[in-house]
């Protein structure tokens, strides 16, 4: 049986056809059109499905049904997106009812999040694993939890906000309105930030001239590639931000205990250069000597995690 | 129906015959006699079960199981503790087994925090919910975790620890070797460190004078006791006290989001003195703004919760 998943971001739609393998027999991409009313919107999502069905040659009775991971709080219940802040009209938006009309196929959405980390956790890093948490290091720090192979998400659909869990008391603010969230020292964007202060600090560093005039080059990587080039500076930076982003994981893991922890997102390209010396720090700090019990592995899917788990929100 | 539970503690075993609507029948404590061999507490913990099955005048027929709450890290699927430090000889204890054999009844064990959880969520504070946290504030913190009306543990039975999540990097020491655990600040101990803190920094305080020679008599209760008498030094260590603690609940609510959180153990005798201000601060934190989801009650099966829970093993 053939899948269908769709991944809504900001400034894309994505599809895919994904057999219960998890492998994508056909992709494409459309622009998102954010700024359009919810009706339209949701309209090109489904008609995306039915081009990449026409172009595969298959029948509606061939398409198990569809997935949707979306942006934004959703009712995965009801098939609803309650509210996503990067769209205009989205507010309330009956996006399963929608979409059945047109395609008359059973239709389910889930959260991008726990979307992207199903999708992880049954064909990427965590494959064939039932228990599973995945991190997506980006914009912020996003979380999927898998419980028994199934999506948790708290008894009204808000929980696993990984990221959202204080580490430093009164510390950096946050975009939630808090003070010193795992989000505010662990996301791709923080990394920048202490890449910044550290360059500023020290201009004549490799990291200060990596990063270009103004430091408007500064990303995640450069501080990763001064500090491989032996720039002092760039791998305190370093030091400092896998010491938090490992404070952050021992807490997941002392509470979720998952098989598989999975780090994705973009700083998650650093592969080794990041894992290692965070399973050090990681296995010194997990409570009572379970630190070998549950794997930290870096993300597989990359940009895929989240067609392919949407697609398994049918099979889930 | 009729269920038979132990609370297993380091002092005292306690047990009861309850009913399937959490109604105690009958119960009893005997010594722990924690300095023993395994074989000996065990055996004493199936022979009172006898004793109140005879008191009661029931026969092996009326009580469907036996649950057991243990402290420690257990392996419920085995029926083992794997190991429990205030006891001499707890390690890979067969508690099931042993039981079984002496009682020829169904046995359940489980961990105590999990097991009070349990039992709070069925009929306590958290009657008639199926996803429920429950919080112990006592010498330690201790979190048991209720998903879908059942335990929650990790894939491996070692989480829950929702004491020990870092709140603060490079905080106080917690007896687990991290620095910063919510347990550190929001324990009845580490009330009682700050309260004791606070006294010597004010010796002519009510707070100082309450706590008595040496400090000896300082508890929580005391810190309570002085500032409801207007002693200003006793509430700046009740106001630094609960920012900890909504810290650390806000955490546990942005990640699980229960229908209810229990706030239980010695600290929350204080009830509405400890809930009112404790529910004012987590509502200015929790993400998205769906503060008003999750209630936050104190515990009200006080000592009872642990044995209640444990004979609801054998109805989970």
């Amino acid at each position: 049986m053939i899948y269908a998943g769709i991944d809504l971001g900001g400034t894309s739609i994505k599809g895919a056809l994904v057999t219960d393998k998890g492998e994508i027999l056909r992709k494409k991409s459309i622009p998102a059109g954010a700024e359009r009313s919810h009706r339209e919107v949701v309209t090109d999502m489904a008609n995306l499905i039915l081009d990449l069905m026409t172009e595969e040659g298959l029948t509606p009775e061939e398409v198990a049904s569809v997935g949707v991971g979306s942006p934004g709080a959703i009712d995965p219940e009801k098939g609803e997106v309650i509210f996503a802040a990067n769209f205009a009209d989205f507010r309330n938006v009956p996006m399963r009812s929608i979409m059945e009309e047109i395609l008359e196929m059973p239709v389910y959405v889930d959260n991008d999040a726990n979307v992207a980390a199903l999708g992880e956790s049954m064909f990427g890093a965590g494959e064939g694993c039932r228990n599973c948490v995945a991190l997506t290091l980006g914009t912020g720090l996003g979380g999927g939890v898998i419980i028994d192979g199934k999506i948790f998400s708290g008894a009204f659909y808000g929980g696993a906000e990984l990221g959202h869990q204080v580490i430093v008391v009164d510390g950096e603010p946050c975009t939630c309105g808090r003070k010193g969230c795992w989000e505010a020292y662990s996301s791709a964007t923080a990394l920048i930030r202490m890449g910044k202060e550290a360059a500023l600090a020290h201009p004549d560093s490799q990291l200060g001239s990596l990063a270009g005039e103004g430091l408007a080059e500064m990303e995640a990587k450069t501080v990763f590639d001064a500090a491989q080039a032996g720039d002092e500076v760039a791998q305190g930076v370093i030091d400092v931000y896998i010491k938090y982003l490992a404070a952050g994981i021992v807490n997941t893991i002392n509470v979720f205990q998952p098989e598989v922890l999975i780090v994705g997102g973009g700083v998650s390209a650093q592969g080794e250069k990041l894992m290692e010396p965070l399973r050090e720090k990681v296995q010194q700090e997990v409570f009572g000597g379970q630190a070998d019990k549950t794997q930290l592995r870096a993300a597989t899917l990359g940009n895929d995690a989240g067609v392919i788990g949407a697609a398994m929100l049918g099979i889930e």
